[in-house]
């Protein structure tokens, strides 16, 4: 069996990519040639996969997009997993996280349902609220650790003793990892803490919010965001590709802007790593 | 304009109840003579709700029950929302949080999609997070302070100088509260926290699960639970009612233990409070 760790750089080299383009898809943020339906949504999702699947690892997917569609949101979800290659991984990311039996139901509902290579938890509620989204090593679990918004600062950097709290949460889920399928959410907007966090979990995957509209740092990202080896980076970039362009040529922007970032990626990579 | 918490403690004080019945619908757990479909699940809903809804103050939908049907889960969920009397709140449990633009999403998909009154919400990543969901004084949001479940031991209860995470989460929700439209969820199965957190938030709502299948302690839940009004405590209990009898007599089953728990509740009321 492939853990998703295993999965996931495999995924990265054959594609050599560490991007992720994250399917934020705003009805109201459409080209205006695309009526504000629904099967809009699906079919400029359509469009931006068949546009970029050759320039990235994985597709993360924002639930809350389609949670606030009309009651056909799951479908366009469906439609649009069922579209993107199987060469390229899933990532739903909804941000869950309740006691077990609920937990569970998640899980089932991103894994099995969907069929999600991997999912963001929040890990608040402790081990038996991220344990159910583990027990298969073929799927993926990011846990938040530190995020890229500014209410990161309420909580996450609190000081326990000399440590702040999203370093105890880093050096859980190294402790949870015994299925080597957990990443970490590590924003973009703080390199530093994003340093140190790499020199605790030498090789997790670590997918990283918070470049282009949130303005977090690119090469640091890479720098430090990346295994020795140089992989294990996952790159997420929403609004400044799939908005690239607001008119008729929305997917050949979002292609060019996403070859952009793809080939700055592989240059910083060359940079600081033998790839 | 009436706030969320002026119009909790009225529909406590208009149906003489604390109880909040969690309609967490699991098609395996169906009594036989319903089969295991989708549609089961809302005939399940609607039979509870009619059995139960002159004895509750709200009933709690727990959405991972209904994102693990298959594509009608929204649907069902949707069905049972307009089943419910509009003199019963409804309480959305996705336990949500994300940076500002997200959580604006997943906070019109509770609110205006699907209508519901409150919502419970995860503080992990701080302010803007929540935010989006206060906006509305009308509507309510139960941030996750101090869980049920055994995982809250690995981050809720570790020391910042010398008060717990979870006292922080309380602290910050008490200056978040300007709209009057914040509670906090509080787990049945740490009383002496409970009593605490009470004396830290001497007026806003707290949201307890954990009576029932997760063993918490009823007494304390009340006492420590509500105000000195005596109102204010949303006892949550989800299994051991709707899952009362596995036969034909589950509506009926689910009535005699919802009035045993509602009376119980009330006589501990009456000992603690004047109400």
């Amino acid at each position: 069996m492939t853990t998703f760790t295993e999965r996931l750089l495999q995924v990265q080299q054959n594609q050599r990519s560490l991007l992720c383009i994250g399917l934020d898809t705003d009805p109201l943020l459409l080209p205006p040639h695309l009526a504000s339906s629904q099967n809009a949504v699906f079919e400029f999702n359509r469009a931006i996969i068949e546009a970029t699947h050759d320039l990235v690892c994985c597709y993360k997917i924002n639930l809350a997009f389609y949670e606030a569609l009309e009651d056909g949101g799951w479908n366009v979800l469906q439609k649009t997993l069922e579209y993107i290659p199987k060469d390229v991984l899933t990532i739903g990311d909804g941000k869950r996280g309740d006691i077990g039996n609920t937990s569970a139901r998640y899980a089932d509902a991103l894994f099995n349902q969907f069929g999600f290579d991997a999912a963001t938890v929040n890990p608040y509620m402790g081990f038996d609220s991220v344990e159910p989204f583990l027990s298969n090593p073929e799927r993926g679990v990011f846990i938040l650790a530190l995020t890229s918004n500014s209410g990161s600062k309420d909580f996450q950097h609190l000081k326990i003793g000399k440590r702040p709290l999203y370093e105890r949460v880093v050096s859980a889920a190294k402790k949870w990892n015994t299925n080597n399928n957990i990443g970490l959410v590590v924003g973009a907007t703080q390199p530093k803490q994003m340093k140190r966090i790499r020199a605790i979990v030498p090789r997790m995957p670590l997918l990283i919010p918070g470049i282009g509209a949130q303005g977090g740092d690119l090469p640091s990202a890479v720098q430090y965001g990346c295994t020795k080896e140089g992989h294990g980076a996952v790159i997420n970039v929403s609004r400044s590709v799939i908005y690239a362009s607001r008119s008729s040529d929305y997917a050949s922007a979002a292609r060019q802007e996403a070859l952009r970032l793809r080939d700055k990626i592989r240059t910083i990579q060359e940079e600081f790593f033998k790839v």
